[in-house]
């Protein structure tokens, strides 16, 4: 595995968006400050869609906006994931430094999800993100349902490595690979990784996988052996459906960070704090939420094996 | 990975002992038989402690002697543990074909779990083993806190490492090890297992984790890397302590054979049996159990990723 592996906070986005109750704009700019205050790498503060879509997500321009007029951790990246071009010029217009967008790999989940299909999607995100690498913005592009559909069920290899390589040659080499269906295991995690960082040497990867059967820890480990750098998780691992009976969330972000701590990895992330935001996010849902280490507390002795 | 894993479940003793509730004999004898005609290779059906100490394995002769009286899943094997000469003697009685039975590397566990030192402790237990194996049975001997010890702190990898060779000299060659407190991470047991079956050539490695800090399957991923080919697990992720607020109990099973189905690994095995345990025993306790696939359902799909 690599020793410093680059942590990117997704809850804010893809964790709430899950979630019914609205988080009040006070409650989630406190998450969102203990976040970047723990020493995440990147956290992501939300999605430029449209509010009457996704109410949760109504409030990111102005979170955006109130983060960066505050005393903001120095090297933190603040992210912003965009739909369309609208999205694109609202996240411009608040300064997000890193867009975030994607393309599924499914074409029925592409059609469920844009009403494009992979090819359409593909060509309309593609120009987005060319678009933001001209104006000096970070920028990632990822793969949706690149393990699995949730409404086509398996997917093949070759329909992720088409989108890589077309991202690849437009210029994109910061590329996610998302776990959307949460059908990822570490065996298919450590192949398809390693053959996406064969398309090209400049190719930064990152991974997000859901938890839904389990496997979420088992998988970035897979992935981080493949050579992936990056590595999207969500705080007290929010981002499960609570109106289902399936539990699994993002990889909880405490879990991460305390198995980097345990692996020698990264001991730069204060753990206390991202256990107090998950505390937080467990009273405000009035729930247990799906992470271990915020319940558990951290190993209380110093971290690794003696040998 | 090796292919042809052994599944040993250990919820019946090591999940079970945690709960306060007693479960009713006839319930515990259809989640047992449910669990050895899923296919599951080993079952430990529960532990010959004195049935004061431990009220909910009070009827584990009984068990034996009911299920051994039904008809028995061919290859199907019934594993006991002991902790003691006379519970030796009781598991005789009963025919267990496989005794369990295990030292702490950690001599603060050792001392409050048998008021002996691991020295004592160790004697004793390598003298029980070589009789069951001198009269035929198969026997396992754990080291238990192998990774780190609720009391202590961090545990030498040289004390495990003695007390293997010491199995290994006695003639024991089916080693588990326990990580009884969950403290262990992936590169830690990688690392630890390499170096256990580095001792001879005849060792079989059992590993045996629990989830507390979300680790316990990618735990299982490490140590198949290293070689271990036998995997302790608990069905619906039983083995947490439900009196405190950690939430971690051992491996779960369907969690563990879901990811062998997927992988390739095994497809023996009846998932939709194992989770029909695991909706029993989640009744049965009147809660969320950890595990994962019993509530999500295994993916509808045909396993693997298609390339």
């Amino acid at each position: 595995m690599t020793i410093g592996v680059v942590i990117h906070e997704v809850g804010l986005r893809d964790g709430l968006q899950m979630e019914q109750g609205i988080v009040p704009f006070e409650r989630k700019l406190a998450w969102a400050r203990g976040l970047v205050d723990a020493g995440l790498d990147i956290v992501q503060i939300g999605s430029f869609v449209h509010p009457t879509k996704v109410p949760q997500m109504a409030d990111t321009d102005r979170l955006f906006a109130e983060i960066r007029a505050g005393e903001l951790r120095e090297g933190a990246i603040l992210s912003g994931l965009v739909l369309n071009e609208k999205g694109m010029e609202r996240g411009v217009a608040v300064g997000v430094e890193m867009f975030c967008m994607g393309v599924s790999a499914s074409e029925t989940h592409s059609r469920k999800n844009t009403g494009m299909s992979v090819a359409e999607a593909s060509g309309r995100v593609i120009a987005m993100a060319q678009q933001a690498l001209a104006s000096g913005r970070r920028v990632q592009v990822s793969v949706q349902s690149a393990f699995g559909c949730g409404y086509d069920g398996a997917v093949p290899t070759e329909r992720v490595l088409d989108l890589v390589r077309r991202y690849v040659d437009s210029g994109i080499t910061s590329v996610s690979l998302a776990d959307t269906a949460g059908h990822a295991d570490p065996d298919g995690v450590e192949r398809m990784f390693a053959k996406v960082l064969a398309i090209g040497s400049g190719i930064d990867c990152a991974c997000h996988f859901h938890n839904t059967y389990g496997l979420g820890l088992a998988n970035v480990c897979a992935a981080l052996r493949a050579g992936v750098t990056h590595v999207e998780t969500s705080v007290a691992g929010l981002g499960g459906c609570p109106f289902t009976k399936i539990a699994g969330g993002n990889v909880c972000t405490e879990d991460f960070v305390h198995m980097l701590q345990r692996t020698g990895r990264r001991e730069d992330v204060r753990l206390d704090r991202l256990i107090a935001v998950a505390n937080d996010v467990a009273g405000f849902f009035g729930r247990d939420m799906p992470g271990m280490v915020y319940r558990s507390g951290p190993i209380p002795w110093t971290a690794g094996v003696v040998s």
